[in-house]
């Protein structure tokens, strides 16, 4: 049936974002419209407000600072030669709020499935690399942390990395392997239990 | 972590809607920055442009049109005597896409898990009503389907409003119950499986 222009407009543009499928986007869009005029507006504002964020010169994370560098990589208290590799701004923010790393961090974005990396990730990774060889002493990162997910295709992407990192970190890590805190062994599949194992102490 | 207002902003206003969690806000929060300014720009004035829906007065379905009317209630074609109770918007496009029906509708909102109708649907049954004894010949509607889903909230609804709009039309029905296109009885509930022998034929 032909829907106003409105309607089908937006939930064709929601339906685009990820995770959302066209009828999630249509319904989305009607609730928007009883939820009325006032509310409308508000969520309009605040996507378009989105436009004054800006990203980190250094590690590619958001930020609404008047210069080129995020609340981390300004931060004099931040190591700058410990370095964790993400694909996700959400993993970011998960580790931080471990509270337990205190050195930067450089987003790489999301791993395609192909397992290559798309150009302008290999352009944050020579940012990187140009970052070590300028401002680090020794032209060598204490050390680089590998923050990939645990899975095949993490481990293949992080293995590809840390050839190509080595000339420019002291040591590469990836995050420890075990059981997770609260988990059951008896429910921990064979990977996970074998890794706990492995790095027992 | 402290993260820039106009991410939080909308990450907390994106997890007011329905389905959202506050996970998927960010993931889309931080989506949206990556796609870059244009693209900010042209969802927010989609959403926006939502304020310029109206809701028709006699089946409160969206429409853009002039006057009060929706696409289907202005249509000469349609008959106004049978009308199609449904809860939500994409429940009258689903109908509406068989192609089947050439009555009219009326939206009345999701039932409250308390099975008690709120305030503005009262006023949407007694707008019915009203438009019934005002608008059809002998004060009656021909026919009132009662499409609500095959549930047991749905089905206790259904028996309160039939009760209600008994005196306003001279047959009052639901949707047909049996095996779905497509199903296979061996895995068909006792339940759906009854009703298709019942209502065999």
């Amino acid at each position: 049936m032909k829907l106003p222009e409105a309607i089908k407009n937006l939930a064709d543009e929601l339906s685009e974002l990820p995770s959302i499928g066209p009828r999630q986007a249509m319904r989305l869009a009607f609730y928007l419209v009883g939820r009325g005029e006032q509310n409308i507006r508000g969520l309009a504002k605040s996507v378009d407000d989105l436009r004054q964020i800006k990203t980190c010169e250094r590690c590619f994370f958001v930020h609404q600072n008047k210069d080129g560098l995020c609340d981390i990589c300004r931060n004099p208290a931040r190591k700058q030669s410990i370095i964790v590799i993400v694909e996700k701004e959400t993993d970011l923010i998960s580790l931080e709020n471990t509270g337990k790393f205190t050195g930067r961090y450089l987003i790489l974005g999301e791993i395609p499935k192909t397992g290559l990396m798309n150009d302008w990730q290999k352009l944050r990774l020579q940012n990187l690399k140009s970052f070590i060889e300028k401002e680090l002493p020794g032209k060598k990162a204490e050390e680089i942390v590998l923050a990939f997910n645990p899975t095949s295709l993490g481990d293949f992407h992080a293995s590809l990395i840390t050839k190509e990192l080595e000339p420019f970190s002291k040591k590469i890590s990836r995050l420890g392997r075990g059981l997770p805190t609260g988990g059951e062994i008896e429910f921990a599949d064979d990977e996970t239990l074998g890794s706990a194992l492995e790095k027992r102490g």
